[in-house]
């Protein structure tokens, strides 16, 4: 066997170098970002003018200096909010990591009935490996590492996007490119704190980890799964708790706001505008973040284990091992040039060119990772090695390894088109559910369910078409590498989610900071291009969970010690068609729980607008307070099914039915749980970009559609609404529920293989 | 080995004669409905009084002649559409057996280079089997048989329906059990035409292609399963295009009749009207009839070619091989039983009674059937034999055959008792989507898809119970047998489904012939009752799709001669991502259609009422015949697309990826489409039930959402339209593709076993 052209030293220098200046430049994009300043008092003191009101100063009548304290203050209202939804959140979410770390623990530890003798390892019998109570010790130690990573991650987003939307929609003052620049930097900053200290975290853990295990790599890396896992399951709770209380928010907002008091969209008489602005927050900045977190982590460690396994592992090549890290490593480097592109050369001229800016980033960020990718493939890897293959040995050479990632890499990027392509309003798909709007709701509604399943035919050829490729080249460690190659940009990807609900929070501000018609604008292009590039983002954040949990499905596979999982056996078919049934059991209930939620905001809408006088004419503020309440309670409420149902169902099946059961279960999840997740996820975007079509006008057709309030802009808005649980809570928490049930059973794989099966065996 | 009680002679005797008897019942039934006379005119001339008005005398000042002369009239109208869009299709489905016939005799006279030398048996090579040419020629004989029979099945189903809908009306006059009666026994012909016709050719053929096959029975039947091949792709047009059919007219006469116009369903002054009812018999019924001959004929085919590969096979015991035949036999018998005791013996006495009545007749052939599978697995079947289990043998029992079909039959029930659940107003899920009309159509649909996704739990956990037992117990033979179990009273079943149409259509005859009150009152009950039986049948299609495409799975593996399908091969995976993915497609081709035909005839019936002076003041008659060919064309040319998916993708999955990615599109299509067709179903039928139980207001809650035309109501009706293609074109459909996909992979198996696979050859 050969070794790679730089020594284990590159590892042990580079990946936690890389991550620390990736830590590093989001501090910097942040201290840019504070910059801005949002109090006028203080400059008011100074006598200066208001910057604010340099450029522009046809302020339609607004008094800037009263728009920047409204700011200021919706700005403060949001953060609280936010924060203390999270704070709450987290008390939940302690418990159970606490309980669920327990669970771990005993159930590992009692594998081998607790011993703490050293054992004859599982793939060569002829040394001695850790007991499995260590196992069961740092498997537990990793998974609280991961979940508190995780809770990190989502905090911090959410704190810099709720810093970053009043500083956007005063830099819009400006002009369209200051504005762009400010929510662009602030969205960096969450992408590059959350990229790097998930490597951080992961590579001290596995350094910490090996003081202990020494050369039991299989144990190391074993143990190191648990970091995923805890990633994941906070990710299921804020994805969903997030999901359940932004959705509450925004369909109760809109029924009542829109649909029967015809107020426009984030109006402040609207009870329900905090919590709404809120749900941005906690929903699409926090729960994304935390389930892109989960998806790094938990491809990550599916790699690092079955490396472990092969001849990295067992020759002891920390260079090689830590491939999967350099990867990522690399990954912040490429990104951080991208960003620096954005806002230090590039410059935005007019609203026009915010989305082409935005995509150009994508590919930017691409093309230079594939050389990225080329680089470490050749430096930081043997130039030929052995990889484990389920019970074989399979000859692997390091370009085969290049083209792994890079499929990834690139497939994620047509799966981001295509989606685009289904939920922009650019092109037809869209325009003719616009159009099926002239017959009402109900042809809107049949269209928009038409597209979302149309538009599950190409991403799944690209996910067939990379498993494939990746499979061939290097069996399961190839598809998570593929699964890596396509988060390796996680960073730009990040950056731009985040960059879409802070624009959407920036334009709410400037509404409900009763700001001129021009600064909406502004913001409204931002927030356009926002949900154009949000549509992507859930395409690569689906399209990375399927390779993600067939990864971890074969690293499963592996750490169970089954050779086949033979379709034809009644034990794994029965598992495979309960398993493609999860996901619809999951989307009842949290499409439900929206629903409820929903009512219960419309009713106490409509009890404000009805027993307090004044509100509708803008004289007296509504109780936000209630709303939020509402929201809360809600969702930290109904996040427990199906948070329930995601977690029990492998440990059930794995103890009571066995593992052949279990991997029925994981594949049947996966294939039906990927095709459930796109479909919701484009309907729902579907719907509204085809309402915003028609309220822009922005063509002949549209204009013949709209204007707001025309019946077919009425029929749009049903849509919209419909779609709204479909594309922020049910289609993106699939995500995680295949993911997530995949890394469960990894995990907790030595203990289905020694005790799992219960039923078949005394029946 | 032992042999059966009785010898082969009693199957060569029982199994015509009671397909015989079912065939005459059958004619019989036909006989007594036909006497109930619609033309006044002859009764008229002979000077007795109208029939009809004897009992009922206070007619609302509606003359009871001109009346009787309407029904006459209106019944043709249906009738003659009815008839000229089936020759039409029927023109089109004649070009497509010529070619698919052709295919099938090119792929497998290929196998072997059309050679017409007998070769060695595949399972036994010491003995010589006819050759491969001959396979071809018969396989494409039983094709072209199968496909007359459902042809012939639908065509039937469809002339008793528009017989027996006028005169269904007509005895809605004397009374709600005459009605009812009239309404059952016209179902029953259908029923037991169908059941009887079906055996009775399957047998025939059998009898026929023994002269050529001699003690080859192996060879004779591999060619029979193209039996279920032509019946099963009858059935895809059938249910395809006629669901097409049927919802662009309902959809199109609703959107306009009800929502803009304000006037009532089946309002003669609806332009659409007509080909609404016209769409009632050629999807409900005849593409109904198509769609369950098919799962019949698939499922006999299935298990006797297991059976012929078995002990059974082997050793040339007739008797025993025909055991799926006897069962079926018995079912006539059971389903006979059933009838007369509810034509007969029980009397419904009032409204409230019709629908326990039609339940009850679901509990009684269960439960007799339940008795006659043990009769006939006893005295059929040795006590102890040999089955083929994917290359091992495996001993079986009796008695495990008598538990394996029993368990499909009343899984079948179970399911079936789910649907009404979920589907009835009586309960709470559908009175929850009721609910929350009141905050509009946006809540509705999100409760609406939230309750058919919940409703695919149990029945889910059902079929993997049937599955695992069966399998368990008698391994692919099981669950072929547990198929043909939960269809064994597929006369009852099927006589139940027809009722529904038919109640419907003479309802809207009634109400096109103003008819008084009282009268529609009648038919509205029976139509009632009609909706959750319907329900209860589309769960049983669903689940014996389920069943028998997982027989034909294994049918397919066995004679492709694979040992094990391994979800961790790459090649099985893609297959089973992308089959997960074709319900999908499936589903966005048949929406969209629907769609796109809706608002066609949204056109021309909003421009007749435009253009048309007196229209809606009822001087004038609409033009029907232009929205009937809008319904034809859009039909026939819509179907083709969705056709061309299901029929394609098994042949260029077999041909370039080789039958280890078919087997996983195969397994990835059940366990998806399965989920998808169950949830369209219930979602659909719930918005229905929803809708009427705001309309019919009995309950106090009822009665606080209504009355019709109240905000609540307007909410209800849009989720009933977008339920109309979802569970009337989409839902069922998928039934189709799943366990057309799998027969026709098990008929082109030795094609792609020979030559498939050419991808991966040569790259």
């Amino acid at each position: 066997m050969s070794y790679a052209l730089v020594g284990e030293l590159f590892a042990y220098v580079f990946i936690p170098a890389t991550a620390i200046v990736g830590i590093g430049f989001a501090l910097y994009q942040w201290f840019l970002v504070s910059r801005i300043t949002v109090s006028p008092t203080s400059r008011a003191l100074n006598g200066g003018p208001l910057e604010g009101l340099l450029e522009n100063e046809a302020e339609e009548g607004v008094d800037g200096n009263t728009a920047v304290s409204k700011c200021c203050e919706i700005q403060n209202a949001i953060s609280v909010g936010a924060t203390s939804f999270l704070f709450t959140q987290y008390k939940y979410l302690g418990v159970f990591m606490i309980v669920f770390g327990g669970i771990i623990f005993l159930f590992l530890g009692s594998v081998k009935g607790f011993s703490t003798k050293s054992e004859p390892c599982a793939y060569d019998e002829t040394k001695l490996c850790k007991p499995a109570l260590a196992n069961a010790i740092f498997s537990t130690i990793a998974f609280l590492l991961g979940a508190l990573t995780s809770v990190l991650s989502g905090f911090l987003g959410m704190k810099i996007a709720t810093y970053a939307n009043a500083r956007t929609t005063l830099e819009a003052r400006k002009g369209v490119n200051k504005a762009f620049v400010a929510a662009f930097r602030s969205g960096s900053v969450m992408g590059f704190l959350l990229a790097a200290n998930g490597l951080l975290v992961l590579y001290i853990a596995i350094c910490v980890f090996k003081w202990y295990y020494g050369d039991d790599w299989e144990g190391l890396y074993e143990s190191i799964t648990g970091y995923g896992l805890g990633g994941s399951s906070m990710a299921l709770f804020g994805r969903v708790g997030g999901g359940i209380y932004t959705k509450a928010a925004d369909v109760g907002a809109d029924l009542v706001g829109k649909v029967e008091k015809n107020i426009p969209e984030d109006d402040p008489r609207n009870p329900a505008v905090i919590a709404d602005n809120v749900g941005d927050n906690v929903g699409d900045i926090a729960g994304m973040g935390s389930d892109l977190f989960g998806s790094y982590a938990e491809s990550s460690c599916a790699a690092l284990f079955v490396a472990s396994i092969s001849s990295f592992g067992v020759e002891h090549d920390f260079m090689a091992m830590s491939y999967p890290l350099i990867i990522s490593s690399m990954g912040i480097l490429v990104c951080m040039i991208t960003t620096l592109l954005t806002t230090e050369i590039f410059e935005i001229k007019s609203e026009k060119e915010i989305e082409p800016m935005l995509k150009r980033q994508l590919i930017i960020s691409t093309v230079l990772m594939t050389i990225g990718i080329a680089i470490v493939s050749f430096i930081a890897l043997p130039s030929s090695f052995e990889l484990f293959d389920l019970g074989s040995k399979k000859t692997v050479k390091n370009w085969h390894l290049f083209f792994s990632v890079s499929i990834g890499l690139w497939m994620g990027l047509i799966i981001g088109y295509i989606t685009e392509y289904f939920t922009s309003n650019a092109y037809g798909p869209v325009r003719d559910v616009a159009d099926s709007c002239r017959t009402g709701a109900a042809t809107n509604v049949i269209f928009g369910l038409a597209l979302g399943y149309k538009s599950v035919i190409i991403p799944i050829f690209a996910i067939a078409i990379a498993i494939y490729v990746s499979f061939s080249l290097a069996a399961m460690y190839g598809v998570a590498m593929a699964a890596l190659g396509m988060l390796s940009t996680i960073a730009i990807g990040l950056t731009i989610d985040a960059y879409g609900p802070i624009s959407d929070n920036a334009g709410g501000i400037a509404e409900m900071a009763g700001m001129s018609r021009e600064i909406r604008q502004r913001t409204d292009a931002l927030d356009a291009a926002g949900n154009t590039t949000a549509a992507i983002g859930k395409g690569f954040a689906i399209g990375s969970a399927a390779l993600v949990s067939l990864a971890l499905f074969g690293a499963f596979v592996s750490r169970a010690s089954l050779k086949t999982v033979d379709l034809l056996s009644a034990k794994v078919f029965i598992g495979l068609i309960v398993g493609a049934m999860l996901p619809y059991w999951f989307s009842s209930m949290t499409m439900k729980s929206v629903g409820s939620a929903a009512l219960k905001m419309v009713e106490e809408v409509r009890r404000q607008f009805n027993t307090t006088p004044g509100l509708m004419e803008g004289r007296v503020k509504p109780d936000y307070a209630n709303c939020v309440k509402i929201s809360t309670d809600a969702s930290l409420r109904e996040m427990l099914p199906p948070g329930a149902l995601v977690l029990l169902s492998p440990l059930i099946a794995g103890t009571f039915f066995g593992v052949q059961t279990l991997s029925g279960l994981l594949a049947g999840a996966l294939v039906s749980g990927v095709q459930v997740a796109i479909s919701a996820s484009n309907t729902g975007g579907a719907w509204d970009n085809a309402k915003k079509y028609i309220e822009a006008g922005s063509t002949e057709h549209a204009r013949s559609l709209g204007p707001k309030g025309s019946d077919p802009h009425k029929a749009a808005v049903i849509g919209d609404t419909v779609g709204d649980p479909l594309k922020d809570t049910s289609g993106p928490s699939l995500n995680i529920l295949i993911k997530l049930m995949a890394v469960e059973s990894l995990v907790f794989a030595p203990f289905f293989a020694a005790h799992g099966g219960l039923l078949f065996k005394y029946l």
